[in-house]
């Protein structure tokens, strides 16, 4: 990319006409201009249009709402947020709810246990949510998140190694930003993946370099395909250096197994490629019996010292789980064998953005410290925890079945994460009048079903998928009541959208 | 830089040991690598250790606790957050206190207009704080940003032109990231500046092109000055594009004139410049008679139709005024001329990180609509409001009067902002130990003055300053009555330093 020049001063030469803009689409940062971002691309730009022209009296459209499965946003979808979480949020905005003398006027409507950590909380801020922290996170809350994967895994956590983010796409970025050296770095990520990963490393000028989940094996990893894929990227003199899992699976929900896990790590070990675990789904598991959650730290520690030099970075959030807390922008990463340089630069760069939200890592503290037995609000964080999970699980199989029984659409069931990624066969006709229209067979068909009931999904060439397949993404989080009407409309439209384009 | 393979397939030369991680500190992006922040540099950390060491009993240190006057921080040293915000907060976390059965209730621990706007921001997210927003930030809330900018300034203002963003430093970053098409774009920025430009700019590999404020002239801006910077910048063939201001400044505290104001802009028309204004500070006015507050989009648009081509990016945030609720990372930005397309792919970009986090975004709604005179939180919150601002002033005067009655120091009063930076005439010998152990003058006269009295300033040198001059920055945040103890404290220091070092 050659320079050119944008000036008025008699010092330099014109090249553009002085009529125009400095900052144009044609001369901003190139690779802001190469990203794309189909979770909010095309089709949810319409859902925003239809959105407003249904509020607008008198729309013509043949459904009242739009229905946003799009999107991993529960609340949004009437999730309720747990109760106990939100007490104690709501405490510490207004630390006069823990005056002494409020104390009888505050226990009619919160929690003791809530108004007790509420205190410890604010204490930890050093007085105010509204004060910076340390840029690494709050030091008590980093222990505690410590306390948590020590519980989780069986393994000893460093505080030190820890960062809280906004949120885990904050950390991915910066996991991200670090690795990228040069533009002939490359990436692995997983195809279908969340496109945060190809969004990215467009933005940081890095290379992708995908590796495909086999659909007919449940999305799972296969050794040869990834062996298949370095190979390939570094004779074109790639310099691959991570590669990025997501598990449980976004979009296919895949939850892989141990045997699975050390097969990946030892190939890491091998081929020298730093590991990149996005586990924000880790809660969202729906055959604990058959496929339980393993964190790939749990499972690198349990292969013993001869792993310990394995590089491994691993990102939770509040945004998921049973918690769905996502518009507060809350997670944290693990930093596992990543040299200690490299932790502090890393401290570093997270110091010019001073710090992360404050709200985001109390409820980072939360999700990892929840209430235990015996605790005043235990029962009811208990039950309202496992009321989601539940309905969640339910919601995961009816909206599979009904996918399985459309007419030439195939659908795993989800074993985690909030997500189904069914494939639609799709006649000639519906692939040529797609062509026609200057759209993938995947954007046509989620666009005629956006524009025919409301549903707002996310078509499947947003994620990757193999040639001349087409899918799409739908989460499962439409309230349970809501979900025999709102899977009639589905199949009415998919009915008359195969005999339209019948062949 | 050439492309270093790390690799342990076959197919490809090993050139670095196998023993090596893969992350060093020598094969990170090298952008990263080079960032250099002050405000958080070696004198933040060793006050954390300091902090840590006083925590210790038996500590042998001269003082008993840190006083952080490097960060404007204003929670962190005990100011207390605006109710009526606070309330509102607290509220939107917890909407069961919003229900009809708890009214009662919640009006013994909250005013009447609070839980009214507690309503409709609840409302206005959709139903939860804990759901992703539009990714431009909730329309509600950017509405009325719209509206306080025309109140404020007279001249329309656009929502769609209006992101919400992480704290102002989220939206320079976005801004920056944009203008920066190759590493030979420079960016005009003040010196002395706070030390997020000169980072940003390393991190997304542009270069920095400074001008110098004038501290014989309260660190005013003159277009002599720009323009020998912008040419002297092209004829090295840099490719000027933007140019950056802080006003109030930072960490120089200047408020600039109207027809000073003018000058600049025709300067950006006249050299194709993109005006970055950082208007941060726009509350922070200790001298409103002489030295009010004028907003860059005001006087823009006051200039007539024949300016409407100027590019104008204006940043405010809820971190400093009377709000700081910087913890909190909330803040917006406005987009003025800036081409359409341009702001299509700021959307989209946004997007790619999801939504700014909501409880920020609401205290962007605060900020900007406060309580009116008849609401009933109006007095309290106009009392809160006037007493931190008369304190600031008086605090900002005694601390410039008590720098400047030092041996060798002068400070500019500070017009705005919430800083002052004085110029220190350091002795020779002071200079002399400064470079045998290996550090600026500077660097080496604050990391005495933290060392001696537990004080934490940030040396000149990371926000830059003319050659052969030392200064510090220091906030005047510390609680009013602290004040004579404290002033005592530095002064003592100072003149045992000077005494120490005198020729």
């Amino acid at each position: 990319m050659s320079p050119q020049l944008h000036t008025g001063s008699e010092t330099s030469t014109f090249k553009v006409p002085k009529c125009k803009k400095v900052l144009r689409v044609d001369t901003i940062n190139p690779q802001v201009r190469e990203v794309q971002y189909a979770v909010r691309g095309e089709i949810a730009i319409r859902a925003e249009e239809l959105k407003s022209e249904l509020e607008t009296k008198g729309s013509n459209l043949p459904f009242n709402e739009i229905v946003n499965i799009n999107i991993g946003n529960p609340q949004q979808l009437k999730q309720k947020p747990i109760t106990f979480f939100r007490q104690v949020a709501s405490l510490v905005e207004y630390p006069d709810l823990l005056l002494d003398e409020n104390r009888d006027k505050a226990k009619l409507l919160f929690a003791s246990d809530a108004i007790e950590r509420a205190k410890i909380l604010v204490n930890a801020c050093g007085g105010s949510v509204g004060a910076y922290s340390h840029s690494q996170g709050i030091p008590h809350i980093r222990k505690n998140v410590a306390k948590f994967i020590e519980e989780r895994d069986g393994y000893p956590a460093d505080m030190n190694k820890i960062f809280l983010t906004m949120g885990a796409s904050a950390g991915v970025q910066l996991a991200l930003r670090f690795i990228i050296e040069h533009s002939k770095v490359g990436i692995m990520i997983p195809i279908p993946q969340y496109p945060l990963y190809t969004a990215t490393l467009s933005l940081y000028d890095g290379q992708a370099v995908p590796y495909y989940l086999n659909e007919e094996k449940d999305w799972g990893m296969d050794i040869g395909e990834l062996k298949k894929s370095v190979d390939e990227a570094r004779r074109k003199d790639i310099d691959v250096r991570a590669l990025c899992i997501i598990n449980p699976g976004n979009p296919t929900g895949q939850c892989l197994t141990e045997q699975n896990m050390r097969e990946v790590i030892e190939f890491c070990q091998r081929e020298r490629l730093v590991l990149l675990a996005d586990e924000v789904y880790q809660e969202n598991i729906y055959m604990p019996s058959t496929r339980p959650f393993h964190s790939f730290k749990k499972v690198l520690k349990s292969m013993g010292p001869s792993f310990d030099d394995v590089e491994l970075i691993s990102f939770h959030s509040i945004s998921k789980g049973m918690i769905g807390e996502c518009g507060r922008r809350g997670g944290y990463f693990e930093c596992q064998g990543i040299d200690k340089e490299v932790v502090d630069e890393m401290y570093k760069i997270s110091s010019v953005s001073l710090c992360p939200n404050i709200q985001g890592q109390i409820m980072v503290d939360l999700m990892v410290s929840p209430p235990r037995p015996g605790d005043e609000s235990y029962d009811l964080y208990k039950k309202e925890v496992d009321d989601i999970y539940q309905s969640l699980r339910r919601r995961s199989n009816l909206l599979c079945d009904a996918f399985n029984e459309l007419e030439g659409v195939t659908c795993n069931r989800a074993e985690g994460a909030l997500y189904l990624f069914p494939r639609v066969r799709l006649p000639e006709g519906a692939i040529k009048a797609a062509t026609k229209a200057g759209k993938t067979p995947d954007d046509f068909y989620s666009l005629a079903m956006l524009n025919e009931t409301g549903v707002c999904v996310v078509p499947g060439s947003g994620f990757g998928q193999e040639k001349d397949t087409s899918h799409f993404r739908a989460t499962f989080l439409p309230p349970e009541e809501l979900f025999s009407e709102f899977i009639d409309l589905l199949k009415r439209f998919h009915q008359g959208f195969m005999e339209k384009y019948r062949d």
